[in-house]
């Protein structure tokens, strides 16, 4: 079984903490204990102080659609180039809360970038890296955020509007339907049966 | 007369500060009063933070070419829709210390990243917007990093190679040869020999 590199992605209050842990509990039992994680945007020193811009914001400036995305970018090539791909290539296994999807379907599909601009900047910075699997925890936005808001305050992100979840859920279904390494799991049943579709899935994608 | 976007540019050292001056001169003896000045990367509060990191770098971590360019990119988009473009709107001058030339230069000649990526990321992130005209400050890299050298400390860019400089005074000499609105000054010579060349230049171009 060769090393790679696992991301879990969707909406907030998908539940992604929870299936973070059920994807390393399922790694573990396959013998697998040797994993990094990561989270984005983040997971460096400059790709942190990048978090904090992205999600605070500066107050009494607007942050453009674009600057957005080009901070996100800058993190992301931080972490891939400084954590994950070293990771790698030392054997080990990379668990990721949220990856490159998240800005397809957050800034393609919610803010309404252009879909092929988002796609250019993507292979311009990232090449031919992708995660080896992805599983997408798909709800209703309305169910998300309200387990978000039970959670307490909201980032600069988490406070777009409903139809602004709506589009970034449309955009991370059709890619998921676009892509076989991308794996959808409902994450509006009850937790126990959630944690039981990631399992499943997990286990039989790793003997595959 | 329609008020346009001027920019000076040029390596390290070439005599940026002085020649803002002179433009500020020669546009005022032309009746231009309202000038509002840039400068890159920077601008803005979050444009500003970015430069922070883009100069500093962070303790521990190497920052790669991609981020550096991406979060470049990121604060130039903030400074061209939020401070250039409303000011232009206004009907008021602007005169910006450096611009995109700058990252064609330094990134795509000095670091070697490639210039049709480096051409595509100007093109997604700022489509047509460019200056109406850039006065590149030519000189020998030995010549500029003497100067800035003998200004003080110098920061993480100002500490690269001469052959790193070497490259980036060749890009911009190319793309200054393939673009009309790009004017080269030899600012080799003495500094009023080089304060009249802007004057004369500028004058020229007020009047063309």
């Amino acid at each position: 079984m060769k090393n790679a590199y696992i991301v879990i992605e969707g909406l907030e209050g998908a539940g992604k903490t929870t299936a973070i842990k059920t994807v390393v509990e399922t790694l573990n039992q396959s013998g697998i204990q040797e994993i990094t994680f990561t989270r984005e945007p983040g997971g460096t020193p400059l790709a942190e102080k990048l978090r904090e811009l992205i999600k605070q914001g500066i107050t009494g400036e607007k942050v453009t659609d674009k600057a957005e995305v080009l901070m996100l970018y800058a993190a992301r090539v931080q972490l891939v180039e400084n954590v994950i791909k070293p990771a790698l290539a030392a054997g080990k296994w990379v668990v990721g809360d949220r990856h490159d999807l998240s800005s397809q379907a957050y800034q393609g599909g919610g803010r309404g970038i252009d879909k092929q601009l988002m796609q250019s900047l993507r292979d311009l910075v990232l090449g031919e890296f992708k995660p080896a699997l992805t599983l997408y925890l798909d709800l209703p936005p309305e169910l998300g955020l309200q387990r978000a808001r039970a959670r307490g305050e909201l980032d600069r992100i988490e406070k777009e509007s409903l139809a602004f979840f709506e589009r970034t859920r449309a955009r991370y279904l059709e890619l998921a339907a676009e892509d076989e390494t991308i794996l959808t799991i409902d994450a509006s049943q009850n937790l126990e049966q959630v944690q039981q579709d990631i399992r499943q899935t997990l286990q039989q994608w790793l003997t595959r």
